[in-house]
């Protein structure tokens, strides 16, 4: 076991081509990654972290630049960095320095745009292994993810069984409910109808700002919870320190959301939103596979499945089908549920009540 | 007890001018009313029905043109015609023949657009109170309705105590929760980012098209329920007819959405949605009155409060609230419960459950 606690390295890895199941080929594939931690020389202490919708490979960070998720990853952390060498990925579509809409189609020189292909979790999940491949990590110990990333979680577990240890879904499903769908498709109107989308050829320019930004509006409410809006924001209105009439006062909550979405607009591609909505709404673990439960069958791993009974995205009964029916099949599984007013949002700040259970499910001998 | 049913009436009352709580006043302010039944020589049988954010004056309609609550209003019905008389009248600020943004300002000959001031539930209520002493009808015997409306009733029970009898707020509240508020926020900004939107000035022009249906398509949701989602339409994908690559595929439960946004595009104007969502949104009962419970003090008659437990927009614990808080005052208070997959919308649907206790409470002697 290394001591040695290596900070984040950040690079980019060429994968060469490849080809998603819409069929279209994309030529000359980069892959984001940060890893933190040393490999074993038996390589066989890798942790895959997967990310949601507007993650990226900046997990951990390092000191003065954290990550999403170092308040459950890092030296001494329930994901232990000393012990684990964690590998974080930007999914193939992204926009953070993983081939994406808007990295430059070599055909033509120019952004990919509107031509960038449709892509699956499937499809993230291949490049995941592909860009492994070329890492030399050709098992991992265990892989986590929450929300878009616990999709890839579980398709790690159903196409790469004999590659993966453990799978560790959190606040996900097999396949999203239609009221999420629905949530998604307010979003993707709102870029949609934004002029400044251009049908995705917008750059160099900024694109949809203010379509983009309705989006994350949308998307905000359904990650946190009404008890918690209502304990930060009430109805208490933004004091701008000036006077308002009436009618040009704004709550807070509203403030916030606005803010929200600015704040999304500037680190994130619209396009790259469209498609990972596109990508999550059309996941079925049992596509293709004669159902949910015969592809949950193919799953050989043990599976810690962690559920929050606030999350209106992912609702609790869907983390509760996916441990019955693991379990009905015998596998090896484990139900977490935990309850946050942070809803949705509980698994990239709510540690105290998962990573207890996440450092044990991943040090124990399972099997 | 007049017997003779007769069929809905439709007129345009005149009511002067009037002048909103924000200080602009209104010039020849007209109010579209639709009243069936007779009002006894006693004037003792009138009951005023408060509609919705998108609702009109149509609510009992006439054969093969039914209005909006013609499930619970009508000849023989929960609240019978052949008994009561009963009174709905489009909003102030409304589009369906009540003076609104859409009308025509007399100052400068165009439509108002975003020239029309800033209105609240408490200006509705007066403008229905002149209309009423134009109609000659001076005491109500009850007045009644959902959402929107139910801020109405609330408020028509503390603004004129003296001339309402009996009062029914359905799925309503005393104050918006900072949840309601985000989602009509969402709403707002789509109508507001939208170029044809032309700051409010967009007549003759159809306006903000987009941004209506995409805030339309926010309202639906958060009127129904994930249950009646998934049992309606699953994860179905709309048939076209046609062979689609899957990038372009639609779930049942986008085209839904769509759908009814392009629907009230048709019908709806959108300077008036936003009058009334910030109407709604700035809302409270205990505004200028010292607080909620100063103001449902001035409450002197008896309340029958209906509530959905499967409301998103205004949770069954807001209804709880007022029923207890007029309770624990001594006032004559009546909680109703109900359970419906219609979530919100139950008000406008499911009269199974409520038409014998709104029937029932309409023709008792309670005080």
């Amino acid at each position: 076991m290394p001591l040695t606690v290596r900070t984040s390295q950040k690079q980019v890895v060429p994968i060469g081509s490849y080809t998603p199941e819409s069929g279209q080929r994309i030529e000359t594939v980069e892959v984001a990654v940060e890893t933190v931690g040393t490999l074993t020389p038996e390589k066989d202490n890798a942790v895959l972290v997967c990310h949601a919708l507007t993650g990226d490979s900046h997990a951990v960070g390092k000191e003065g630049d954290s990550g999403w998720w170092d308040g459950l990853i890092g030296p001494g952390g329930y994901i232990d960095t000393n012990r684990y060498f964690v590998i974080t990925m930007n999914v193939l579509g992204g926009c953070d320095g993983t081939t994406g809409p808007s990295s430059v189609n070599p055909a033509t020189g120019q952004p990919y745009g509107s031509q960038f292909p449709f892509i699956t979790i499937r499809d993230m999940v291949h490049v995941q292994r592909l860009c492994l491949d070329r890492l030399g990590v050709s098992s991992l110990h265990a892989v986590i993810g929450g929300s878009m990333g616990g999709m890839m979680v579980l398709e790690w577990g159903v196409l790469y069984p004999d590659r993966v240890g453990k799978l560790i879904p959190i606040a996900t499903a097999a396949a999203l409910s239609p009221t999420a769908i629905a949530y998604n498709d307010v979003g993707r109107q709102a870029i949609l109808s934004d002029p400044d989308f251009c049908e995705g050829d917008y750059y160099p320019g900024p694109g949809p700002v203010k379509g983009l930004s309705i989006a994350r509006m949308m998307g905000m409410i359904t990650y946190r919870t009404a008890e918690l809006f209502e304990k930060r924001f009430s109805r208490n209105l933004q004091d701008y320190g000036g006077s308002q009439r009436s009618s040009e006062s704004v709550f807070q909550i509203e403030s916030y959301l606005r803010y929200q979405g600015r704040k999304l607009v500037n680190r994130f591609d619209a396009n790259t939103y469209l498609r990972l909505l596109k990508a999550m709404d059309t996941h079925d673990i049992g596509r293709g596979r004669g159902g949910k439960e015969k592809a949950l069958r193919l799953i050989q791993s043990p599976v810690l499945v962690i559920g929050i009974r606030e999350d209106m995205l992912f609702p609790i009964q869907q983390q509760r089908e996916l441990h019955d029916g693991l379990f009905r099949m015998n596998k090896s599984s484990r139900l977490v549920e935990i309850s946050s007013e942070y809803g949705h949002d509980a698994f990239l700040v709510d540690f105290k009540q998962t990573g207890r259970e996440i450092e044990s499910f991943l040090s124990k001998d399972l099997l």
